[in-house]
């Protein structure tokens, strides 16, 4: 497995393109266009909250017929989120639109929204768009950048990557872009992630490999506790790369899923440290856990406690929020038992062994703490399992973006 | 019923003091004593957490045993959390140097902590501060009040209310003292609660009356969702009114238990507006449940939402992100059923009607939402059930206080 250069382009067959349709930005690109030279396979996971988004909508049924998809069109200025049947209707207008100009069956687009809840898509910009991102879509690798910053709300950066395997005598691409938490115009965080690979692989492999992995990845990552009514993972899967068609269970699926593993980590990371207002990455790591599960519950309330997030924002080594945490989670563990480390480029540090501080240096623990990625280790010594969640820390950037009057 | 002047001296028999013994402040009083004339019987409940500090595990003994208390410790310097054999110890020493000012039973001493995690007591300032504590108890208002001030950390005010009631020909007063979240030198938030009463109870109905109420009151605060190893809630009551005693199931039962209802929200609001940073108390209200379990589970995700707290703060009307709670809460519901409602003392306004905005006035809302005091009403139409939960705005003050270094 090799880490390359570029994004969603980066696979064969794939273009992409921005445009600035001014949904609700005035200065920037606000949609972006993911185009496969030929159908794809599709795998997609999203939002378990009972409230989702119209689009969510649409691409669960277009998932779930098991046809094949051909464009992605995202806007990140309007949710179209509680915005009932005339919501809906404004996703079939977009793929129709998005079929009529790219050539392509329009139960085989799919659609991603971020933004303000509530509010009506202005579907004649959305149609003008359409029309110009199809104009201006080609497979380089700048165009795959510009698709990842035009679906950017308070993100601060683009999150993209891609890898290479080989499978059989071929070499497979896996790319993929995404955005994380927050608005200017504050509503809801939502996450969305795209990611287009060459393979060659069936449907059902692709589902498993994206469904099995977003439980690792996109699943152990938080910014508020807040669960989107839009988020949304697609793998769009073309077959370009001409391998032997990849089957479940296969030695290729394994090496598969392991690269699709290292797009969706890296992403995933990348919102979390990304977080509204975030000045550090905060990873939580558990081991020496009975189960995965029990590693998992323990790791995720941790980077979710805000406790433990502010005194991330302090660089202040306060164990005690970092057990408190595990012990109101949920998952059993014996808190005399747990060893609790604090590491970071910084170097690394024990502060509690069998549940009592050691005699640590503060110095040493906040400098360890001031850097940009912080990692909490707790072993809690019952056996072999481990999980790492991933947040961010809790600072004055968060009240300020989403205090904000909605003007 | 009435509501009367005072705290945990409005009851007969019952004496408090206040002292300042230098455990980690050295410009307040941080020591406070509860004493009876009689012995009480006591109902007690916990923190759940699974991390639980030393004078919790000591309470819950005491509670446990059946045994009659007469008098409660209480720190607001350290929590004697995290601190293993030695902080158990520490708590067998303070209730007995408490025994002996006190002449009463060592194991008829409860003990509340508040504080710093991981740090030991200097038992021998917690063992002067008692003899003082013995020397300065009064029945007065006035020694109430004073006690209910010695327990704050980051609290803004102190926290006390009283009630009457009649049973049969007799008063029966019931008083409280409770203290929120936060410290100065910040490690975890704990919520503490010391009921007295002068009640004749049979110790089932006393237990019975706090367990069924901390679940509709207490347990249906948050301010920023980390449960403490600390939480405790007690009531003494110590028989003083001479009424007949009052048993479960029995009419004066339920007065009793509606009086300690009127306490136990009292206190519990005044906690959560008076959480740390707070500058609103945020009432989430679901209306038209079909059942009760079902109105407080959405209730509750509302106002631990920190994008929702962080709205309220901007005094915005981001109804969107309170469907967004609900949707994630795990509760079911028709989301195209809601209507949504903002109400405070300046008016109250409909936002949403079957899950979609009405065309209301925003200026209307954030005068509303402007208040000190602000509820959100949802109804979703299901049923004639309802549930009330009570939080705060998460403000700059919350990151202030707790990001702060622990120097």
């Amino acid at each position: 497995m090799e880490i390359i250069k570029g994004g969603v382009t980066a696979a064969k067959g794939f273009e992409a393109a921005s445009t600035a349709a001014g949904i609700k930005y005035q200065d920037r690109t606000d949609m972006a266009l993911i185009y496969s030279k030929v159908p794809c396979e599709t795998a997609g996971t999203f939002t378990t909250n009972l409230v989702k988004a119209a689009p969510v909508k649409w691409d669960k049924q277009v998932v779930d017929s098991g046809k094949k998809s051909q464009a992605v069109i995202v806007n990140s200025g309007i949710a179209n989120a509680c915005t009932g049947a005339e919501g809906f209707g404004y996703c079939r207008e977009t793929a129709e639109a998005a079929a009529e100009h790219l050539s392509v069956d329009a139960e085989g687009v799919l659609i991603g929204s971020t933004g303000v809840i509530g509010k009506q898509l202005p579907i004649d910009k959305v149609k003008a768009g359409i029309g110009a991102l199809a104009g201006k879509k080609k497979d380089s690798l700048e165009k795959g950048t510009e698709a990842a910053k035009a679906i950017m709300t308070t993100d601060t950066c683009e999150k993209e990557i891609a890898v290479t395997i080989q499978a059989g005598a071929k070499t497979v691409t896996i790319g993929g872009m995404a955005k994380g938490s927050g608005m200017i115009h504050p509503n809801m965080c939502t996450m969305l992630a795209f990611i287009t690979t060459d393979a060659a692989i069936t449907k059902e492999a692709l589902q498993k490999a994206l469904s099995e992995d977003v439980a690792d990845t996109y699943n152990m990552i938080s910014v508020d506790g807040d669960t989107s009514t839009n988020d949304t993972a697609l793998v769009l899967a073309n077959g370009m790369a001409e391998n032997l068609t990849i089957e479940y269970g296969t030695k290729d699926y394994e090496e598969f899923k392991r690269a699709l593993h290292v797009v969706n980590e890296y992403l995933a990371k990348k919102i979390a440290g990304d977080g509204e207002g975030a000045t550090a990455l905060f990873e939580a790591k558990v081991i020496g856990a009975d189960t995965k599960e029990q590693a998992k519950v323990l790791a995720k309330a941790v980077v979710c406690s805000n406790l433990t997030k502010a005194a991330i924002a302090g660089h202040d080594a306060n164990w005690g929020r970092i057990l408190c945490a595990m012990g109101y989670s949920g998952a059993e563990f014996d808190p005399e038992k747990v060893d609790l480390f604090f590491e970071s480029k910084a170097g690394k540090i024990q502060i509690i062994e069998n549940g009592v501080a050691v005699d640590y240096s503060e110095e040493e623990a906040t400098a360890i703490l001031s850097e940009s990625e912080v990692t909490a280790i707790a072993d809690i010594k019952l056996g072999e399992e481990t999980a790492a969640a991933w947040g961010c820390d809790l600072t004055h950037g968060y009240i300020d973006i989403n205090a904000d009057y909605r003007s």
